[in-house]
């Protein structure tokens, strides 16, 4: 830093840096994130100062900047002072526009090209390399769809991959869940019959952020192929050729259900729009299932053609071969992609002689994820 | 049902039931949601029918209904017919005002008052007896709040309840966490220091949704005392007194952070508003938190002071003496409540010649809580 100076009929500090940029820190921002002892918990990064002891009348005594510049120390009265290094104050200076570079990543918007271009990365590699995980979770972040390869053909993968990143989320399907065909299926997954594309769990408020389908065994002869397609450019693309079925699906709240016996006895149900928009009309989020749909429309009787109209719109345009790609994931295979952005679905198969086809799904969560790349990213930058 | 008549200009199906109730339901919707084993998986409560495959110009050859009026068939073609029944149309009419009995509940809004009258229930009752077990869940959807009586003194009880309704939640703070004074305490709950109201983990974009508080030793002496205070009433108190303050919390995007390690190294970070408004401009979700809330504001800087006095508007009702309410759970408590609406809190204590103060907390949500209503309440129905 270069200078500090109170501004006190404004109640702020104004600041410049060694390079010239000045920057304004208000005196109850600079009080209430004090880290001296008093104020701070060093070891748990928390404050210890109450809200209610925040003094909004307070003012600096007196403002110092070290010879170097690398600390201010303000000083507040005879008992109270405290230090600012210029990176923090860097770090923390006020502007809107400033983005949760993990939260609102870059993102990799995909067509059928995408076939080709998978995001790959070896099990081993995830497990033991810190470059390597978090490249995958980078990649999930931003393409919401990667490939892991060479995973051991037996249960119990994804908790040893979802222990590399956080825990394993549970659902009312299990720890983990089983897709082979059953007798009585509790769910259109568990048959052998092709899938639409779709997104899992609509019908919980916290739907599960990505999710890990490892291919144990894959079953012989034809079928059983993955597809997969971008929500988010089929949104986009949806807003570009039809502006009204997608204004329709960015504010219709559809019901999506689940009823049945699995983990436990359940009886799921919630709303949501078929494309969530964020705060800047970013598409933030697609729930679209055709098996978690709900019967019930809590909508006025003469709407519902034309939501049906632009739910066909939107699955046409993920169905098209400019959008989807399928592939037939080998034994050995785990696929992994993002459950609020990318759906997924498969072709019809069959039981073949030598036994079912086995994969083995798991989930974990957006917030685990983006903490997990930040600890990686501070890790790597060293600090 | 009285008639079922086909109006094919309007590609919808009239039908009059026994009492005179005239409803219309879509050929779409119906083709849509046919319960035939072609079109549905009875096992799994889910469409077998592709959305892909719904004929758009559809409609019927034929509608019969019953001689006792409780089914309709309908006929599309020769190889496909469908049946529904009174009951299930009439549950299924297109109402936009048909609210979610369970996601949205009747809400009893409380003050001070609450202390004498905080929903009670007993351990044995709430793991033995399904009845009660809906009460407390039903007290934590309307109310927010409850006790759980004569809870054993010993770790894992957290667990034993979440399994009568699902499983516990884990975070980065473990399967369950557990709320003593550390040395080096990586979070504020883990000294001996006062904290004012809060909810925990603001900065999780999936905050928990109801924290169970088992109180496993109480500390001796005066302190220690557990304060909570209805969010709700807050921002409808604050709506009325301070709209302009009201407005920014409803509008401003607060950071909330949490660094360190426990269960596993975490950086968890994301914006919430204070008061998050729901679709009908109800409040919807409350987080507030002294512990939680970032340094890191992204506003532009002449909009933080009055950020800090809404803040402080709506902290100074939170504690109001007419709000909050204060006791001192006796060992063999266990304290619930609804993490998204009621803000929790304790006096500062000392650690006692006995041992410590020992609280072991969970976190289970809200999906898993309204599912098990929802099959509890179907299981007393019996349908």
């Amino acid at each position: 830093m270069q200078s500090a100076t109170s501004v006190d009929e404004q109640r702020l500090l104004k600041v410049i840096f060694i390079d010239g940029l000045q920057s304004k820190y208000p005196y109850i921002w600079l009080l209430d994130n004090c880290l001296c002892s008093q104020c701070y918990i060093h070891s748990a990064n928390q404050r210890r100062l109450l809200f209610s002891q925040l003094d909004f009348q307070a003012a600096p005594e007196s403002v110092a900047i070290t010879p170097d510049g690398a600390n201010l120390t303000v000083t507040w009265s005879k008992e109270h002072s405290g230090d600012y290094t210029a990176d923090w104050l860097r770090t923390h200076q006020f502007d809107s526009s400033k983005p949760d570079e993990m939260g609102e990543p870059q993102l990799n918007i995909w067509g059928a090209e995408m076939v080709t271009k998978i995001p790959m990365f070896d099990f081993n590699d995830v497990m033991n390399n810190d470059a390597e995980l978090f490249k995958w979770l980078d990649s999930l972040n931003t393409s919401g769809l990667a490939l892991i390869k060479n995973v051991p053909q037996k249960v119990g993968q994804n908790e040893r991959i979802a222990n590399r990143v956080s825990y394993l989320r549970p659902t009312n399907y299990g720890i983990v869940f089983t897709v082979k065909s059953k007798i009585d299926a509790t769910n259109a997954a568990y048959t052998t019959a092709r899938l639409g594309l779709h997104t899992d769990l609509p019908y919980f408020d916290h739907t599960p952020g990505v999710q890990m389908l490892h291919c144990i065994q894959q079953c012989e002869g034809d079928g059983g192929d993955s597809e997969f397609a971008d929500g988010f450019k089929a949104a986009l693309q949806l807003k570009n050729e039809n502006p009204e079925a997608f204004k329709i699906l960015s504010t219709t709240w559809m019901d999506f259900f689940d009823i049945g016996t699995d983990y436990y006895p359940y009886h799921l149900h919630r709303q949501a729009k078929t494309i969530c928009l964020g705060r800047n009309g970013n598409v933030e989020r697609v729930s679209h299932s055709q098996i978690g749909r709900s019967a019930m429309m809590r909508i006025p009787v003469e709407q519902v053609e034309a939501v049906y109209k632009a739910l066909k719109a939107f699955d046409d345009i993920l169905h098209h071969k400019d959008n989807i790609i399928k592939f037939k994931m080998e034994s050995g295979d785990m696929v992994t992609f993002n459950n609020t952005r990318v759906l997924h679905g498969r072709s019809a198969f069959k039981i073949g002689q030598k036994g079912s086809r086995h994969l083995e799904g798991g989930y974990i969560d957006w917030d685990e994820i983006r903490s997990k790349l930040r600890v990686l990213k501070a890790n790597a930058n060293g600090d």
